[in-house]
């Protein structure tokens, strides 16, 4: 029998989301929990309570497996975690541990694959053979789709499109280099950008979205006041469009892809600040690349859960010597 | 009968040169030419006699084909010359013009790309599956080999290293953009640096290679006075190899390569820059991608033309229906 349900779980760094999904991507019954702060036991727990409450009703025949995408470095043939910027996860065997407590087989893949696997395969990009992803989130992930597959590079490490360089001895990173895009684009930098701005023009709307405390703004505020139509808000995620499209000139100029899918909670509710991205690419990409089409993501959140699903499902498939 | 010979060109900014090539690599025979400043046809004629020159002697049924690689941006799929900042080829439909005049099928890539394949085949990257090369010259080009095979994206243009963004705003590039590593590190910026400093330290050995003439001074003489023990030619070189660095940290980031090759007239001729660039990228890479190697091309200026042989070799075994 050929399994018709996949788990995917998005571990983010501030919550945890599973859901048990149908091979066409359509989300059965979903869970969520806030991602546990007590250190990578508490995280390996939520990932297990939330599997049995999706599994819920479910005969553990029908499931093909679960795959789990992190906001990690992970080494993907070898399934461990490398690095670890936002959780305590780097170097601790999740699959093993999640793999000793439940009945199916684990897929581990960083977040920001997970979820250019599942836009292609659902959303954005189906049936696109050559794209690039970038997730704005917390830290900047993305997924290279290259020939028709993930291309991960040598080790299984490739696609952090995040940790680019953009600018020589720029700001901090939180991963420590200088100069990356996360530095500009992460959530980090977008709230310290609207607590900088808050300061200065003190008759934001931002600061109103903080409930008028500036050192409690986040990048949510920012985009809340830039989409009630502050000019603040909307100076800073223009800029930081801008931003986005001179790191994606790069990628473009190097990877020549036939599309660009920015996704993450920011990318995905900021339609102007991708809109600013596409125009610098248009204007600045060398000639001949600039048919790229750049468009945000259509799976929303659910993206990395489906992704992950879809994972789970091709290692069944091939484990199995199915073929999609 | 199987060919046994192809004919490999490196069409340069300042120089074409032409080789007739064995399947393992060996150059035969060899003809030079300053680049004709007289516009298209010139150069189109500088190719045919080059290619006349070095055919003198063998059978035409000895050689398998014409590869021929331009300082540009080639849709390799359709054969077409898209953009070239330093020869006036844009548009030109060099394929065609070229095997009016010759018996043997022509193929165009860009001249990174055919280095790249040269040093794949015959030099630094023999049989490594997943590297990066970048060329130092007059431009900055490189070309993308993953999975064991060229990449060059969804419409023929990838591996344009040269022309990623390394600083927002920053200096100009001869393409049209701003801040782009070739604006960095193409001769025209390393002469430039050189010009600077000697007028800033009138001592430098750097004005003596130009005769003393300030405004002469080319990067050749910034290489020659810094491989000479300068210090002020020395110090333009290691900042040229940090920002090298600087911008590899993105590449290996994003891809994730086994190896990263450094070639071109000024890599190949600069040992102590490439370290630099190394021990940028062992610094600030992200975790597990820091065993990447860099080193040197190793097939110095017949990079290109072996490449382009190669090239050769391999439509001409396709069409044929033979295999490598």
């Amino acid at each position: 029998m050929r399994a018709s349900y996949a788990i995917g779980i998005d571990v983010g760094g501030t919550r945890i989301a599973a859901g048990l999904v149908e091979r066409k991507g359509r989300l059965l019954k979903e869970a969520k929990a806030l991602t546990p702060k007590t250190g990578p036991f508490g995280i390996i727990d939520a990932i297990i309570d939330l599997v049995n409450e999706v599994m819920e009703g479910t005969h553990a025949a029908e499931v093909a497996g679960i795959g789990i995408g992190l906001p990690a470095q992970i080494d993907f043939l070898k399934q461990t975690v490398e690095f670890c910027t936002n959780l305590p996860l780097a170097g601790v065997d999740v699959r093993s541990l999640v793999m000793s407590r439940v009945k199916h087989v684990v897929t581990l893949d960083n977040d920001g694959n997970c979820a250019g696997i599942g836009e292609s395969r659902f959303g954005a990009a189906k049936g696109v053979r050559d794209f690039v992803m970038i997730t704005l989130g917390t830290g900047v992930g993305g997924l290279l789709f290259l020939d028709g597959e993930p291309y991960r590079g040598s080790r299984g490490l490739g696609g952090e499109i995040g940790h680019m360089v953009i600018r020589l001895d720029g700001p901090p990173c939180p991963c420590g280099g200088k100069g990356h895009i996360e530095s500009y684009l992460g959530r980090p930098a977008l709230a310290e950008a609207g607590r900088t701005a808050a300061e200065a023009y003190t008759g934001t709307a931002i600061r109103d979205e903080a409930g008028g405390d500036v050192s409690a703004i986040t990048a949510e505020d920012v985009v809340k006041a830039a989409l009630k139509g502050d000019e603040v808000a909307r100076g800073i995620l223009l800029e930081a469009g801008a931003v986005l499209g001179e790191a994606l000139v790069g990628v473009v100029n190097l990877l020549n892809p036939r599309l660009v899918v920015i996704g993450g909670g920011i990318g995905e509710s900021c339609g102007f600040m991708v809109e600013r991205a596409a125009s610098v690419i248009e204007d600045e990409a060398l000639a001949g690349r600039k048919d790229v089409s750049v468009v945000q993501a259509e799976l929303g959140n659910d993206a990395g859960m489906l992704g992950a699903a879809a994972m789970a499902f091709d290692e069944y498939d091939s484990r199995e010597g199915l073929h999609r």
